[in-house]
């Protein structure tokens, strides 16, 4: 008998209703002969009240304290999801993350899982059981209740499936699958039967970070397939695994793109070798995360660097590049606002050097400017105006066949 | 130092306001030079939310599953206090049942303790650090979460406080003590400074309930002083201890009265030494309580029985002897509503034989006739008409000095 866990997020049981659909897909996995496993996340609003509640009593709670709070989240909903299961008339468990054996390293609010212990999992499930498990929850070694931080109940269920062996990891969501690009924004993008690991990590803003890409690094160091399916439409979705079984003949997977950046440039840093590490250690301890880098050297013993950040973090990065201007050792600093990052994607790409000069000629065509060019084995991104953001994807999506895609059936 | 135990109910909690006051009578203890382990109860309403969104899922929840559901509602209050605690400067720790070394039998739902594990609560305490301890749950010995059923948290606090040898168990709560009488009712009704445990084993239901008879019987068996106290108010409460240490002069303690009695007879009762336990086996099994039980034998092999039930026990009561009449063998039933019972409490009765003749000739001098009479050690207790009860009780308070006790401070 195979084994399924299926991850529903906090949209996907938002509501009582909700739940009782869960249960439906849920009993369908099991009707098709498989040991099922669920991970749900708290209920819809739940975690934003709770940090109210947290909020009126001190500014300041404590790490260890809000992963107490904030797990109650998934406590509820296990438990109601189990009576809904139990309703229908099937034998259901609700574990918290401690009952499930999940052990975490003792960090509050952002911990790693270390180690599951299973048996009682495997226990329930030889006895029959539909076991539903608490996402972003787990337990350190001295009994602590920690929680996972972003992403935490897609790396929960990725994790369980792992320490399973299960067959497969369905991630339900409130969209259907991966697209090859953003269908708000792009009219022809298509739902992609399958991608691999790396190019899901490349995508991950494309479908509203429809996948964490911590889950998508814990699968594919188990080389655990993922599917990505709809909790609402009862469609196939898109299969995450090492190879992508179709579309083999795709150069490029998916465009993906994001606006809100600006590129930031520090003049006359004196020293090259330890300059560059103070900036990003300083912007770092800030938590200001900085994307693209580009390094020129102008004048010997002296360099200009370039590098992109979110618009919202432009104050700060002044202020914390100013407030240490002497250590640091430059002359000045500019910056430009109102830029967008446009990116192919595609693990086709390693074997086709060519990509990246077919995507500066097809902007280029269309008279948008590269302001920045960074690359990866399986990316190309380039830095635009935010103006002209929508055109470049939509152009490199036509370019590069994208719009063309069939969403073929695969057989799981 | 010493350790005292806080317990602070449901409505004590009942908003982020109320649980920064409840963080200050915490601190006050702790300022005293004392360690304090602090146990709290779901926030006002918040067990009320939950039981609701299990209703919508299912008329049936299973019991594992309602606990479960259930639990999540300390735990949210156990992390807010910690929080709030934390905010003024003081180091706090949160545990949920579990975490706090509580284990129960495997019973869901109404579990009882069979002990505590004090390892890691001394551990902290140690090291200077308030306790926050979430009532009403435990944890089985395989794991599994239960809920101690209704006075849970009360019992919770008191089983900590013996097992850490603490010097006093707070009970905090809307009213500031025990009293002779029903304040509402009785306009003389004084707060007494003390009491024994059985004679609050008799008393509770005066002042609403504020201390369920679960948690005094534990402190009795492990002879723990308890004090009930307002959490609004800081002014002294009433103190449960062995000996009733002060008003020792008086006999009686207390005016218990309640309302909504219904008398049943039973005529004929052809076997009176099995058809007894048949009766009240029969009426347990629907969970119909009978209070007062009075049997009189009016002729060889043929008893007349009469009791006490609460009026609205009484279609039900009706309908299962009447199902059961040919087994139970009786000849009818009869009833009368619209009763009240009026009880004495006081530990100096088992001294004094003659207080139950005293009881009787107050009552007859006031017009107001008995219908049944129910006896203990320390407890008279008179049915009457239910137009009668709160004249019944006015009364006895002054017939028995109770209008003039001196609510005197003890020194703890």
């Amino acid at each position: 008998m195979s084994i399924i866990v299926q991850k529903f997020g906090g949209t996907s049981v938002g509501s009582e209703e909700k739940i009782i659909n869960v249960a439906n897909r849920v009993i369908e996995e099991k009707q098709r002969g498989n040991d099922v496993v669920v991970v749900v996340s708290a209920m819809g609003k739940t975690t934003d009240g709770l940090v109210k509640l947290a909020s009126n009593i001190t500014s300041h709670p404590s790490k260890r304290e809000m992963d107490m709070l904030l797990s109650t989240g998934e406590q509820v909903t296990i438990s109601l999801l189990a009576m809904a299961l139990q309703q229908k008339g099937y034998d259901a468990v609700s574990y918290t993350g401690w009952q499930a054996g999940i052990v975490t390293e003792a960090v509050h609010s952002n911990a790693r899982i270390t180690e599951i212990n299973t048996v009682k999992l495997k226990k329930s499930l030889n006895e029959g059981k539909i076991i539903v498990v608490a996402g972003f929850q787990g337990m350190t070694a001295s009994g602590e209740i920690t929680t996972l931080g972003r992403g935490g109940s897609d790396t929960t269920a990725v994790a369980l499936a792992a320490s399973l062996h299960a067959e497969r990891c369905d991630i339900y969501t409130d969209v259907d699958g991966v697209y090859t690009s953003d269908p708000r924004y792009i009219e022809n993008a298509r739902k992609l039967t399958s991608v691999s690991y790396d190019e899901m990590l490349e995508l991950a803003n494309l479908g509203a970070g429809v996948l964490h890409p911590r889950a998508v690094e814990f699968a594919k160091n188990y080389q655990l397939p993922l599917e990505v399916r709809s909790s609402i439409e009862k469609v196939e979705g898109t299969l995450i695994e090492e190879e992508a079984t179709m579309e083999q003949n795709l150069i490029v997977r998916g465009v993906a793109f994001e606006n809100e950046i600006t590129r930031m440039t520090v003049f006359g840093l004196k020293n090259a070798i330890t300059g560059l590490s103070s900036i990003f250690t300083t912007l770092a301890k800030h938590h200001i995360n900085v994307d693209i880098i580009i390094q020129s050297q102008t004048e010997k013993n002296c360099t200009n660097l370039s590098f992109s950040i979110h618009e919202h973090d432009l104050g700060q990065a002044i202020s914390v590049l100013e407030d240490n201007k002497q250590t640091l050792g430059f002359t000045h600093i500019e910056h430009e606002s109102g830029l967008a990052k446009v990116s192919i994607v595609g693990s086709g790409m390693i074997s086709n050097p060519g990509v990246a000069a077919e995507m500066f000629e097809v902007l280029a065509e269309h008279d948008i400017i590269v302001k920045m060019v960074s690359t990866s084995e399986i990316k190309v991104s380039a830095v635009v105006d935010e103006q002209n953001m929508n055109k470049a994807a939509k152009v490199l999506h036509t370019a590069f066949d994208l719009d063309r895609v069939k969403v073929e059936q695969y057989s799981s």
